[in-house]
């Protein structure tokens, strides 16, 4: 199996299974084409929450401001999983997520990939990773070390999605990302709330309430809730969080709780 | 074979293909994952229209205002096909069409679905529904009834389509659904229509052409037609009709013919 | 293999899954469903640059603004590829492409393909296109010209994307294409920028730089580039081309170079 992620929208990622087709009878499966653009931290974010729910894979991660300049390619084993993509980061809290679920502790193993002069300087999607990833596939992840184009390396892009601060009744965070729904997602652990289900936090000083369901709210209410990655997430029931409490990706958040109730 | 079929956007269906591919090597077929957000009518409308057109599969649907409520987890099996989703009759008027499509006259089977504490409260795609559609998909439709996660039962949540009122030269509906180009499709079935290709009829008391096909009149122009779902749809060709005739889901249509032919 | 295109957008695409796979056990590949819409040209630029990237297949492409009139259902076969859609011409670039890049020299055969009176006059795509295509899989590209509802014909619908017109040190085109990234894709061949690179040219009279990767410049900034079709394309870094050199698709650009390095 491999799969695709990308902020390519389209059609551009037809071109790539394309070039997968034709080197590979891999399953594919698509994560996402319309990651937010540019934007490796969300990228990041998003495989982290995605991957690990799958069974091994080739994972063709193409979110690649530098393009055509002289970053590396590189590929990340974990286990049976491999990770392919520009070396910016962007696979790497994926791959300590698929670490982490990992039966038998996998190690995050880091190559550089060398490829030959592109096709072209602004498409490595095509002309780069995804015959990387068919050819990984082919070769099989197992033997990802002994491949002539690969070269083991400790010396690869690292990337850490912010952590929030928590401390007694209180956190500051940020929102990681807003989802299709408007839900804005922080990187505050759900753990703080664990007590204050059916209650009241308070979000910037506002006092919001705290449900497990988006339903258990009047449509257009706001609430407070773990999201489905385990996250403090800002919420409206049948509306956008986003737009309800007036905040984007990267806005910081404080959350109070415990005095209120 | 298994569909999916969600109001999610992206990337949340990649977890649900992930959690899938675990379990079983079904064929994945997406039928949309932007369906009208939230909206239990309109899903159920187009699942409607699209999923007598497969071969025999497991459809699992997640459009589920009431995620993490206690709404039950139901499946609903008509002959070969099994439907997988929340007990908020979004499964039901597609299980109709499948049932009237089928040769044999299939009866229409509700079971209800226990599953275990999700582990969370937002993401039921993820956590209950696409590990049911996998066992059943892995178990088979036809051993469905003796699962030992199935209840057969009568009492599940249905939802019936409006019904337009038909009368002599005279028809009164709504709109059901606007469809990607614009195309204002109502619950008045295309019958009426048939004496009317090449003239005219009132909408709303105002006169419109009654064609075929789109471009048997100009670019811009406005035209009423029968739809590929047979039903009369209000329509531009290369334009948007929900537009030009000032409708959305849900609005009245008043349709008169006959008298101005 | 059968590729899928159309200007559809959602649901519409999952009815002709679904009635292929009643026929055919084929592997199915979106090239895209947001082609620009009824927009035969770009559907045309967009297949001749993706469906060379792909082994044999069949390729079902449904832009067709002709919908239930009299054109015609055409297949056109080159080599082991297979093209099946309206006889608007959408099909014939990516022919040529397809063509150019065949060991053998195949050549462009065209068939119509004759169809009963299909169910609807508006969604040719789940009547008529999903059928033939898969029939023309089942059968085998080999023996199109021996099927019942084939016929050879050299009448057939030609479409010939805008050429630009290159002299000494100066060329003028037109914008072909805006990508989802907001590049502005022309029609006037990357050969011109050869000796450009690193130095500047003028687009319609004002200085703009010459660079193979948009990394190579400040986020914002504008560039000329060659993008992985080959052609000049009008870029920003990190930004939409189409908005910062205020141009969209069909608009004329004046490219000169030589002079400014």
């Amino acid at each position: 199996m491999i799969t695709l992620a990308s902020d390519f929208g389209s059609p551009y990622p037809a071109a790539m299974k394309g070039v997968i087709c034709r080197q590979s009878d891999a399953r594919l499966v698509d994560i996402a084409h319309d990651l937010p653009r540019q934007d490796v931290r969300a990228a990041a974010f998003w495989l982290a929450q995605t991957l690990p729910y799958f069974p091994p894979a080739v994972h063709c991660v193409v979110v690649d401001p530098g393009v055509g300049t002289d970053r590396d390619a590189v590929v990340v084993r974990v286990g049976d999983h491999a990770l392919v993509g520009p070396d910016n980061g962007v696979l790497l809290p994926a791959a300590r997520e698929l670490a982490s679920v990992a039966a038998d502790g996998a190690p995050i193993e880091a190559f550089t990939w060398a490829y030959d002069d592109p096709a072209s300087s602004t498409f490595h999607g095509r002309d780069v990773f995804a015959p990387a990833a068919a050819t990984v596939h082919e070769t099989g992840v197992g033997a990802l070390g002994g491949h002539e184009r690969t070269t083991a390396t400790g010396e690869y892009t690292d990337l850490w999605l912010p952590e929030s601060v928590v401390g007694d009744g209180h956190a500051t965070g940020e929102v990681l990302v807003v989802d299709d729904f408007g839900n804005a997602i922080t990187n505050i652990p759900g753990r703080v709330l664990a007590d204050a289900f059916g209650g009241q936090v308070a979000i910037d000083g506002e006092s919001v309430p705290v449900r497990r369901a988006y339903a258990e709210l009047a449509p257009g209410d706001r609430l407070v809730t773990v999201g489905s990655h385990g996250n403090v997430e800002l919420a409206v029931n049948r509306g956008r969080g986003d737009d309800a409490f007036g905040v984007v990706a990267g806005d910081g958040i404080d959350l109070q709780w415990g005095a209120s109730r």
